[in-house]
């Protein structure tokens, strides 16, 4: 589908991406190796013995796969998903090896912007779900859109 | 230093980060591959004629390098850091190839867990820092800090 202006968004929409992101044991080891170092994120025998009761994927690492899942999704915009900040971000589950994501997103709120009159600010809601339906990342997050230029399709 | 159990911490306690993360062009475009594939996190002619004005880590990016920060720095508690949420998240200024990162903590909160007596929460605001001393990420989160078990030293 073609990209995304601020005018082509309403309040209400949701958007379920047709993305889904597998997360392997060797993914979550090389991502907490590099970014989040500890036990329960790196070694399984320690992580069995932790609050976790077994392997999971840094909260970080759900956070950059949701990303990923973003930017391949339909509510895409035009010059990008340009992100001003998070208002709420919680991980009511935990992702586990074999895990499979993807979102589904609405949209909360539409305002034009006071000082760059060429963008609107959308605060999105996206939720990232295992194959089981479980809530693994709740986030609210506000984005800069591009507003329609005068002749674009 | 001695892992920190919930008694250890107090309201109002600062920490800042000894440990120094510097980022390089390579990192940049290795982690917008793999989780946040947009023109001004990958190609360098793209990201001049974004609203970046030139090549810049995604926020995501700067998140994770934020928790590496965090898992070195001495506010680390017994049984690790433990991320319940974020209250906040905000990118005021972005991160640029040759940026070298640290952390600036302050402890804003602090309570005993109704649920799990065994644990007490911790509101904390962690804002990371470049070298010239510009805020790149202002986050206040909430951590499960374990409590001090009969006995430990």
């Amino acid at each position: 589908m073609s990209e995304r202006y601020f005018e082509d968004f309403a309040v209400g929409q949701i958007f379920v991406s047709t993305l889904r992101l597998p997360v392997g044991k060797d993914d979550i080891l090389a991502f907490a190796g590099q970014f989040d170092p500890q036990p329960f994120h790196l070694d399984e025998q320690a992580a069995r013995h932790s609050i976790f009761g077994g392997l999971v994927a840094s909260g970080w690492h759900t956070a950059a796969l949701t990303m990923r899942l973003v930017t391949g999704s339909e509510f895409r915009s035009a010059t990008g998903t340009t992100g001003l900040g998070v208002e709420q971000l919680r991980w009511p589950a935990a992702v586990r090896p074999g895990d499979e994501l993807h979102i589904e997103s609405e949209v909360l709120e539409l305002r034009p912007s006071k000082s760059r009159p060429d963008y609107g600010l959308m605060k999105m809601r996206i939720r990232t779900l295992n194959q089981r339906g479980e809530v693994v990342q709740d986030l609210v997050s506000n984005e800069l859109v591009p507003r329609r230029p005068a002749g674009a399709p």
